[in-house]
């Protein structure tokens, strides 16, 4: 609707001034956790337990050392780690001093970290030892001298050191009871996170303040934290900041417990141990703990919440977590989106379904997250919204507060991404008479056989429920008659065996007929650091079969 | 800290776009809730059940009326009500056309009414028939023509209709479908809310979509609101437009459960029938629960969570909730931070303390809310804050996005209010050494006696403690030795008895002599709607005696 331009008594005499207006920011989250839970647990790592007053001081001598050094406002500090406490303080004390945090996967090569250092234009890199293999060399390739500050864990498992100090020792230069640079306003920036990026160059999503502090709030709802809970970091940090948990859990002055790879046994340990609540994942690190050995497995001492996302979950590992106790969310987003977007939120008509029924409900991308304005499936040309049918494909676009900035330096992309005002998420999907949003398929994962569209997550989610798969991926083939057609990459569980006519059997009896694979390659699947398969890996494989 | 001004590659081409930023604003709750739990029960009231889908569809249909009469940007909307569905709605669809919802205190006088339809300048007054004898006299009073429909509520006792339709026949003129009007941006304005000030003319808060969206969040969070939270409406919805639960029980899409009137035999039988999880109420309310005949108190169906607030609660009444099973959770706040801005946090150690101990801890202010920037004790003229001692007197000031614009009209009083850039709340109080603020008193309610500063809000937290108490009120009675003394107005439980010498003996055992109170008053204390005892009617009362 418009509405004529008109002046109000509301619009005089009632400006913003320093008491009833302040940019919204994520820092404000550990100040306050530390002023009002201070002996509370925060941060867990190993045998290393530090409180909240303690994070805060820490986050406080990190970016006095930080200022002490020059780095200011825009100022991009880069740091490569696994889940480590000073990935996690990284996430204060950057912003803290009006600087950009740039988390870096930890799995990529060289030449891509150089190019992100680069890119980025990072006056600082804060690196672990482990990864000093893949960073000795990107460091050599960057053909600029970089200040390099080194995490020396005792929990890291070899490699060397290659700065001029340890992380502890640069704490130590700062002072106690710096305070914090106040953002010059919410939309300031203060993350940049560069996309996996299957080809091409890897894409720089920049976060603000405002959408931090908004996807952590609402996450704290969303997700049920509380100043009880305990968080146990099986997601990656570098993975949207953590999906904003980094920001969120301590928003709720929660526990955050680290962990520097997903080791079931270690898992389990920490589960039991630490009592934790709350964790997230990709479906393939749920499938983990589904499948882990027995010995490993301990009974969960209370409730545990667990929000996967990151790519769709089969139902069958959704059933299979929930037969465990766990209680999944399953949630739905990208790097541009601060992680978490959508959310399958509970219906209370699911009651009555059988385990198998409600798993299916569940493993739907679901709706727009409270702090986001709108999800919704629109045809990506017109932008028409495709009707609620179930049916229909369309493209998953969202807008709000928690959308990003945009690319870094990148024009073009950040304009083809935010088109006539809505967030292109490259998702393909329907929409159910529910309003529950379907992710059918990612726009280049599509099978068009015989003209006909094939979602290879439907071919995957009937995969899943053959009792002897642990795992499957299914891509398009190129085939002279139908153009493609469906070939299926499938993991079998230990010790299982399984002919390809037994797998394509299984699906005839799933699916229509043009759907089913006409390709079974078994074997291991190629992934990402953050656990998605590496579908163009296989399409590759696909095409040379 | 300051910094130099600089630039940065973050500052370009990542502009605001309407796919990154829509402006914070709590219609978008309502509109959410019904998307996602459209069949889920909104609101009850008497045997009326609305669920999401119908309240939004009223809200449209409200809202499309409302634009049909030529209501829009920043034009005023007046409404008088006790709790029922119309004044919920109307939270929502006033501020859909753009304009300012003006809830008004249901137990002024005519002349009051008048004033601040005057004042506001209102273009349309809902008004319930039960009210009807003093928004009659009012309209006559006001001088001019103002359009009033009439809310004809079958449950409201008496009364006549004022206006030219009844409120159901106005929601027939709307169009279903509406679409919402966005907000210019998120710090227009939302509501008008007078405050009930003692002497003098009322001033007009007004409050900002921003602010309006963020506290609902935060009371979300602080309360523990979820879509199978039932809310019960013991405080009035035109008091700080609910502590902004209007807002927030609908952002959880709990449901909303109206009342119409305090009624202790009620209130028990909807929290047993409705399954009632959260209530708000100043301490009045709370007592008249605790002190309710054992006919009408029934057990507890499941947890009930209580937040009290509106005034300070004395101990003694924490503790006779807690022991009938209630939870309590006790806030502060003012009209001019939307109701909550601090709340007394649970801290782990308390867990050892005994009841008594435990609801004297609960019965401090406590800590600023997470949506809050900070609350802090001051001195009212350096602004310094004051040690964390438990002793030092100071101003209770905050400052963040959930304080309001400033009072309509009146700029010298708003520029006061946000002297140096905090909001000076007129409560003094002391800050403990666990960071945890206590209010000793209104700047206007100390008792100077001799020369010493005696909290009135002590004496009367031992004069809840005498058994036969029921309500207690202290102020300060002229003495022309001493300058004050004070002044103790009682009210005894029922059937219970006692003299003036057995009041003060008690108070002796509990408190410094100087504090004892030196004249007690038995009788019923006047109060206002919202439950505050009326002080300044007391101390006229001291004055003569």
């Amino acid at each position: 609707m418009t509405e004529p331009a008109r002046h109000s008594i509301f619009d005089q005499g009632l400006e913003q001034n320093p008491a009833n207006h302040v940019p919204l920011s994520p820092i404000v989250f550990l100040r306050r956790a530390a002023e009002v839970y201070p002996e509370r647990l925060a941060i867990v790592h190993g045998e290393q337990r530090i409180t909240y007053a303690e994070f805060h001081a820490r986050c406080q001598r990190f970016a006095s050392a930080l200022e002490a050094r020059g780095i200011g406002y825009g100022d991009c500090v880069a740091i490569m780690a696994p889940n480590v406490p000073a990935l996690l303080e990284a996430h204060f004390a950057v912003p803290m001093v009006g600087a950009v945090l740039n988390p870096i996967n930890t799995r990529l090569d060289a030449a891509t970290i150089a190019f992100i250092l680069e890119h980025g234009e990072a006056k600082l890199l804060i690196t672990d030892r482990e990864l000093s293999p893949a960073v000795k060399p990107a460091l050599a390739q960057l053909g600029r001298n970089l200040p390099v500050v080194d995490i020396d864990d005792p929990l890291g498992l070899g490699g060397e050191l290659l700065g001029e100090m340890d992380y502890e020792a640069f704490l130590e230069e700062g002072e106690a009871g710096y305070v914090s640079i106040e953002p010059r306003d919410e939309w300031q920036s203060l993350c940049l996170l560069y996309t996996s990026g299957t080809t091409g160059n890897p894409k720089g999503v920049v976060y603000h303040h405002r959408g931090a502090y908004l996807n952590a709030l609402g996450n704290v709802i969303q997700f049920g934290l509380t100043p009880n809970s305990v968080y146990l970091w099986t997601l990656p940090m570098f993975h949207c900041s953590g999906w904003s948990y980094t920001w969120a859990a301590t928003a709720a002055a929660a526990t955050h417990v680290c962990l520097r790879r997903v080791d079931p046994a270690l898992v389990f340990q920490l589960i039991e141990r630490e009592k934790v609540t709350h964790l997230c994942g990709a479906p393939v690190v749920l499938n983990m703990l589904a499948h882990a050995p027995d010995a490993v497995k301990r009974p969960l001492p209370n409730a545990v919440r667990v929000m996967t996302g990151g790519a769709a979950p089969p139902s069958a590992i959704i059933e299979n977590m929930e037969k465990q106790g766990f209680s999944i969310i399953h949630a739905y987003g990208l790097t541009e989106t601060y992680g978490p977007a959508t959310a399958c939120l509970w219906q209370e008509d699911w009651n009555e379904l059988d385990l198998t029924a409600k798993s299916e409900m569940m493993a739907r991308q679901g709706v727009a997250n409270l702090t986001l304005e709108a999800a919704s499936v629109r045809d990506p040309e017109s932008l028409a919204e495709v009707p609620w049918d179930g049916q229909t494909l369309g493209e998953i676009m969202m807008r709000g507060n928690t959308v990003m900035k945009g690319y870094l330096k990148n024009p073009s992309a950040t304009a083809q991404a935010f088109a006539g005002g809505w967030f292109h998420s490259g998702d393909l999907a329907v929409r159910h008479p529910d309003g529950y949003i379907e992710v059918k398929d990612r726009s280049k994962d599509i099978i068009i056989s015989g003209g006909e569209n094939i979602s290879s997550l439907e071919v995957e989610e009937a995969l899943y429920r053959h009792p002897k798969v642990l795992e499957a991926a299914v891509v398009a083939r190129p085939d002279e008659r139908w153009g493609e057609t469906p070939c299926a990459f499938v993991t079998l569980k230990t010790g299982a065996e399984a002919t390809a006519e037994e797998i394509i059997e299984h699906c005839r009896r799933a699916m229509a007929r043009f759907k089913v694979p006409r390709t079974v390659v078994f074997g291991p699947l190629p992934k990402t650091s953050t656990g998605k398969i590496q579908k163009f890996l296989l399409r590759l494989q696909a095409r040379e079969l």
